[in-house]
């Protein structure tokens, strides 16, 4: 297990420089995690640390009640909704949430992302959801997104004035599904400001979806989200 | 053949960063190709993988049917549609796909975009025009690409609910039309959530275009599309 | 004393460069001041120099009236306002001014940024206000600055038709709020083009304002505003 | 003047990294002149060639008919524009062309930019007017952008459906005017989607004005266009 947890400090560490290259996070506002896979642990960023400063042995390992089991700092003030979520669905490996802009704008409005892009479908299925205001501090949070998932085929939820929540197999997948999230909703945004969207069959949809879900990508490197 | 397949490997691999350095491209959705010039084969970027990792080495050789001659990993899924387009336009010698957010917001409304700018006159010879909705995993992109640009003076199609595919007489022009189609698509989206753009009239559109295709850029270097 | 000038020097120098990352200036449209604690003084960006030359010892050290203590450049034209916000306020350790764009676009506007996000309920305690019409070259600016923040919790206030101020127990604090003023200002720009921003309740915001303060980040680091 | 000359190649070859670095300039289309004080010559850029390209020996000299004097590419196709301008007026030393997208949208929709912001008091002196369409290859641009900018405060024009010329007293200042006119090209255009820009007095534009043209920045080094 050492060897694992070595790797997805490393791993998570790393993943974070995505988040800043893509723009979705200021300041300190966005956080990566991972299950470690075969125990109740999980690796995560720590709390109000520069991105410029994640470094692999900075990071946080928590059981998932969300208790450092090993660190010297606090983690993430999200670490509660992230374990939630690994409790709840047993098939996520990773966690990402991001305030990024233009899908934090569908969260401010409580709309839901209607699907007008074959890239939407690849990834999404369909549209993205919208999940309940929640306060952090307990289990709400963790409970909208869970709730708002299951048997959902998106791996994003917008909670509703607050931000994006993604769910993967590993944190890689969680990661792509935010930028994703972000470029589909910027172009939702820049297309209800430009006319109207013209709307996708349901079947079209489905086809793509699965197509995605199975055949792209390099045989044996799955790019699904759970 | 040997050296130019070489010399295509290197520049398709080197032309996948333009998409990045001008934000056309989020994670792994968007690809160049070009034609080996004299055969009926392309070169083209590997399927989900990211511009980080590509290398000359890792560009893939197919033939115009699609199918891999050259490289270990699988080509990219758009590979179909620039197999079409080669055999369809033996004029054409590099094709470029992105989902570059604002071309694809017109392209989420099924609206060509209305010729505002000289600098769309000289690069697209006026309207950038819509092509048809089609499911990628056969040839209906590749043939709405070529019905929609056949005759046409842009070198730029947005496919309906999709995103975009530009043509060149070689990759670089390609992508140099993938940058620009961006680029005007942007503003025309920003003068109409401004104000009223107003129209050119046709002859100074002809006038401009003839112009650039003609004049710009230094001797025997066209930067024209073919 | 000395060496916590030579510390401060450093400290803004390099705050600067904050500003340029998170793409809040332009040209030379902004800067950062720093107290220097038990004395009355402070430390602020030369006028007009850009950014890529700032370094400590181009800093100045002004007196609280504004008037040149150390240094071989004029200091920012906007000491002046800084000066005032440091007499009026000894709670406040630095202070932070730009034009960054969504932010001034409110404040052109005369309007407040509407509280609709969970990231600005906790940095900003509800609203972001606004400020006065002032001209340069007085106390005007000054005075219009802390009229608007004395007994508000928000740490950032939009000057009418000019731009942004904000403050914070040191210079860290007031570029960080500087930064989360830019990002809630383009999300709450985003939501209101797109469709109804969901209101807040008013005790969601102070719930969340109050658990921020006092619960986020490492133990004994506050990121609190003053 | 071969050391003026040698000076002047370097400066604009290293300011059109300006444009690059504030997002004004796609591919190649974006330029920079200076004049070579004293005598009937301009440095200017090689016409279609890359930003990544330019050195300060592929730069262009020509005389003020635009006529190449010094190098072996043709110089950039708006060099007619360019040395209109010198050649009508004399106070100007620099000049600069971009396709910024906010500021050429307003150009788009024939209007002129509104003055409801401080700095853009400070810089343009009130509103950044429109200049009329005019189509390239002959004196009608340079005409266009002499007969708007005579007599006019604003260092920018904004081409009716093309774009942006400013000057400046030299290369550098006129690179500043085009960098602050896409500013607040994007905060007027972003004040103008969110509501009601608040109007600014006149005699408070002119106060601003006249303060920033002789007060601002370091002493001796004026940052005031002619």
């Amino acid at each position: 297990m050492g060897a694992e947890v070595t790797r997805l400090r490393e791993q998570v560490a790393t993943l974070h420089g995505e988040l800043v290259r893509y723009g979705l996070v200021a300041w300190t506002a966005g956080n990566v995690s991972a299950r470690v896979p075969g125990v109740d642990l999980m690796v995560i960023k720590p709390s109000g640390v520069s991105y410029d400063d994640l470094r692999p042995d900075n990071m946080i390992v928590c059981d998932l009640d969300g208790a450092v089991v090993e660190g010297d700092l606090s983690p993430s003030s999200d670490t509660a909704a992230h374990a939630y979520v690994y409790r709840a669905m047993p098939e996520v490996g990773g966690v990402v949430h991001t305030h990024s802009s233009y899908a934090t704008a569908w969260a401010a409005c409580g709309e839901s992302i209607p699907c007008h892009l074959t890239a939407q479908a690849d990834e999404f299925g369909g549209e993205i959801p919208v999940g309940p205001f929640a306060l952090i501090g307990g289990d709400d949070i963790g409970k909208g997104i869970v709730a708002t998932l299951s048997g959902h085929r998106s791996p994003a939820v917008l909670m509703r004035n607050h931000g994006v929540f993604t769910i993967g197999k590993d944190a890689r997948a969680a990661v792509k599904a935010a930028v994703m999230c972000e470029d589909v909703a910027r172009t939702a945004h820049l297309a209800r400001t430009l006319g109207r969207p013209v709307p996708m069959a349901r079947e079209d949809i489905d086809s793509l979806y699965d197509r995605y879900q199975n055949v792209y990508g390099q045989p044996g490197v799955s790019s699904a989200a759970p």
